[in-house]
């Protein structure tokens, strides 16, 4: 309402067609130290507070990954208002001009164009995600739902990215969030950018349908609680299964006899019969993807050696059994014993493959859980990830911000008591520079048409409001770090809508390869280093000269 | 995925007909003590950690307010798959049999029934919100999208709710979020379950439009930013005011004047020239409805004054200012300061509305900080709060879970090493005792068809696992919770599909009611005491049975 509500007033005051500047931007990675619940909260910066090592120190968040872009373009592409709207708001705003609302009726983003970082572009505080430019009032219109569209989808992505990697190499993980979701699309959200930091499946069937990500999913415990024991499996055709040679069998049969051998060969005794019911009817309708829930009973009395009996009797039916699944307990201990006793079976009978069957867990795992599973050892394969990841628990919401600076030519600066909340004021554009080794060291933001950075050429890099920390550097590469995605035809930019936008994929690979060559110091979780960004010397000086020019001096006496 | 995976083994083994019965229920009130981040989780029950008093006490959470239902049956009423989504299933499940998506294409919820608590109750953990009856594969399929729908629902009115206990009688409480939200409906639905939730409005005009809420917003710093001094303000027409007499003024030099005579009269100086220019454009579009944001420069040195300024001029002029907002800083001292500083406008010109603008504050503001600014003694009107409300940050997930607990008429229990997480079995329905004094004691869950409760007939109500925790209870009034809300014909639902849906007020008026004969000491925050919720001795004796045999005895020789 309140952009609505300037925008009434830009109009009444005949401003609403100013050439005006916006820069979304954030001012803190997410996921960083936060003051524990209940602690008040502090103004001394953080970091201080936060020990280096030990067992109390806080994962750090100094990297970001921006999502969001493809929404954003499409929403500017789209933006006007109905009739309906127009009536509504005529309904609620019964003291404005109505020629406001003939205006109103009239405004679309042919005006304004979008400068962006890439989707899926690993992306660090201050550097804008987007610099909006065009008329005053419609620019300022798109605050609320830019931000929107961009703080949860670059957050949802992040902690999707920071699973990805507090998981370890060669570790599947899936999304399992939709029951938890911030309502329906949040969960669609969810599944679509936790996709792009690095997930490798969802639970959301529909998102799946939407995105072409590979819905996952197997049973629940009440799969099993629906079945009592063997006698819910029936005779005419409950109990059949028909081999890959095209033989029927009775799995209950069968079932029972390798529980016998599996008894006799290895000692594991086979447990609940309403579960081992459960496991040969899920069986009979996936035996080529049968992935059994272990841990309704007991999972090492009664899960695995249900799961081991139905896995020999389908293997010898000719088919390969997947793995199973744990909810609850003690992850690190049971992933262990599991595939202890996976390992016993294989080799009792000589099937190597089941040593290597999967061991998929998800039971409220989150950073803190991977990386304790990780000190203690385990043999999962496979994470489910829900509430923790969809919700971002760590930290729901992303602070990002939208602020004007310039107007019709002018900078402006947003001053605030809080240094870290003073705006870099002008158009600005940034630049990542490469060390020799090839890794992104710093990103620095320049003036639109001012100076910037140059292969092989030396340049001071300065911390915009901290004067000691600066340095220089000499790229090996230097990367301009925002385009055109939304523009009037006259500039050229037409070619970049809709039609041009990268795939899903295309934005993941994207997301991977950016994470990819950020230094393991940066990436890292715990007290990871924090990648700079600094300003040309340019800027610095524009910054400083605006700031002091617009702080009057206190006189105290 | 998991629903359409077990449906499937449903429908390849028979089963997918069978009498079903689920529960929808959560096993914790929200935002009850929570172990501080970074402290490992903790198998002691949270309340002997939890000091009974002082400054590291932490809020309760005791009580929920049951949402989404309205939601619940609208997609019941629509569940059916598309050809579109039959084919996509097909795509993606090759091993499936083919009749099995047939089968899908004809589903829909004409078998199920649906019993219900009503929407805004106040309710509380393991009484059931929904009970869920109907073919097993059906419901099973169910969900996913009903705790979809209920979880955030229900936990964004419960974090409303308690925001408005919080903030104390007489205040008034705005929604903010939508920039912050989990996606665009996750915006959507934070505005229209706080408004259920107790707060009076919301900055979403698309939330206002859909659900007749008033939608609320002033102006950002952006607005002031925007405006570099007066000279902005241009001769031609951009000055001018008409006065409620009619006749048409220069608002930038009557402002003026009365900044001198402010001056004169309380030594009051006006500051910022750019802030003061945005103050009289904003006044010039909004005479009647003028509320500005003070803290761009300085709250107490430039905007008050300022505001004060451009006031007196409207004042003069016919109109009547509304107030100021505050959205950074130390809130209780400044909304103090600025209190005076209206007083004492109000008495040098004998304005005593002056003394009454309102203030409103809106910088992150939560549980905590309402608590600490009603300690410190405030000025504060009306409060708007966006990030802490709509992402929930105390608790983003209700952890709503959806259990089997009867299969063909057989009662099934969920066996779980922690108690807590061991369901009740049956077809259940609930009821609350009232005391003498009319007030809700104890809500007790009986078997569907067994014993209930009567008016002044005592009856021995039993904790479900804890056997020394039992009482009697006489009530004075009995409350059946529960009701049809969707079903098949013949059991004469129909009369309660959606059109018979109460309105958005009528929720949050039940919610209100409820809350209201909630007793303190289970509403407040800080300590609580928990609410009780109890089973009949019928019930207890089932569930004990049941239990019992399901658990075989171990054998430690």
């Amino acid at each position: 309402m309140y952009q609505i509500t300037m925008a009434y007033s830009y109009w009444f005051n005949a401003k609403h067609e100013q050439a005006s500047v916006y820069d979304l931007f954030t001012r803190k990675n997410p996921f960083g130290a936060q003051p524990a619940l209940g602690e008040p909260a502090c103004s001394l910066p953080l970091r201080l507070l936060t020990p280096r090592a030990g067992p109390t120190a806080r994962a750090g968040g100094e990297f970001t990954i921006f999502c969001g872009l493809e929404e954003c373009v499409r929403f500017i592409a789209n933006f006007s208002f109905s009739d309906e709207q127009v009536d509504y708001l005529r309904s609620i705003m019964p003291a404005a001009d109505p020629a406001f609302f003939d205006w109103l009726a009239t405004v679309d983003c042919s005006k304004v164009s979008v400068y962006a970082l890439e989707e899926g572009t690993v992306c660090f505080p201050r550097v804008p995600l987007l610099r909006i430019e065009g008329p005053l009032a419609v620019c300022q219109m798109l605050e609320t739902p830019l931000l929107n569209l961009c703080n949860y989808a670059t957050l949802v992505c992040t902690c999707a990215a920071r699973l990805k990697v507090a998981a370890g190499p060669g570790k599947q993980l899936l999304e399992f969030g939709a029951r938890r979701a911030q309502g329906p699309d949040g969960a669609i959200s969810a599944s679509r950018y936790s996709y792009i930091g690095g997930f490798d499946g969802t639970s959301n069937v529909q998102a799946g349908m939407m995105f072409g990500i590979t819905p996952r999913g197997t049973h629940a415990h009440s799969y099993i609680m629906a079945h009592t024991g063997l006698d819910d499996l029936k005779e005419d055709g409950g109990r059949s299964l028909r081999t890959t040679a095209g033989e029927e069998i009775d799995l209950v049969q069968q079932a029972l006899e390798w529980g016998a051998k599996l008894k006799e060969a290895t000692g594991i005794v086979t447990g609940n019969q309403g579960e081992l019911a459960a496991f040969i009817a899920y069986a009979r309708s996936y035996p080529s993807n049968f992935l059994a829930l272990v841990d309704s009973y007991d999972t090492l009395k009664s899960g695995i050696p249900n799961y081991l009996a139905v896995s020999l009797a389908l293997h010898a039916a000719g088919y390969e059994p997947v793995g199973v699944r744990l909810d609850s307990g003690d992850l690190a201990y049971l992933s262990r014993e599991v595939r202890a006793m996976f390992v016993r079976a294989a080799e009792a009978f000589e099937l190597p493959s089941f040593g290597k069957h999967r061991i998929v867990a998800s039971n409220d795992i989150n950073e803190k859980t991977l990386e304790s599973l990780n000190q203690q050892g385990h043999e999962i394969d496979v994470f489910g990830i829900g509430t923790n990841l969809v919700t971002c628990q760590g930290q729901p919401a992303l602070g990002g911000v939208y602020k004007l600076c310039e107007i019709e030519g002018k900078p402006r600066i947003k001053l605030s008591q809080e240094v870290e909340k003073v705006t870099l004021p002008g158009r600005k554009e940034a630049y990542r520079l490469y060390n020799r080794d090839g890794d992104p060291v710093l990103d620095l933001m320049c003036r639109v048409g001012g100076e910037t950075p140059q292969e092989g050429r030396r340049i001071l890099c300065k911390h915009p409001f901290d004067e000691v920390k600066r340095c220089y550097m000499t790229p090996s590469k230097v990367e301009k770090l925002h385009t055109l995605v939304w523009g009037p035809p006259e500039e050229g930019a037409d070619s970049l809508l809709l039609k041009d936008l990268p795939s899903i994929e295309q934005v993941r690979d994207t997301a991977m390869a950016r994470l990819d060559t950020l230094r393991t110091d940066h990436r890292r979780l715990l007290n990871p280093t924090p990648y700079k960004v600094s300003v040309s010397t340019e800027l610095h000086t524009h910054l400083h000269q605006l700031w002091q020019s617009n702080v009057p001096i206190t006189d105290l006496s």
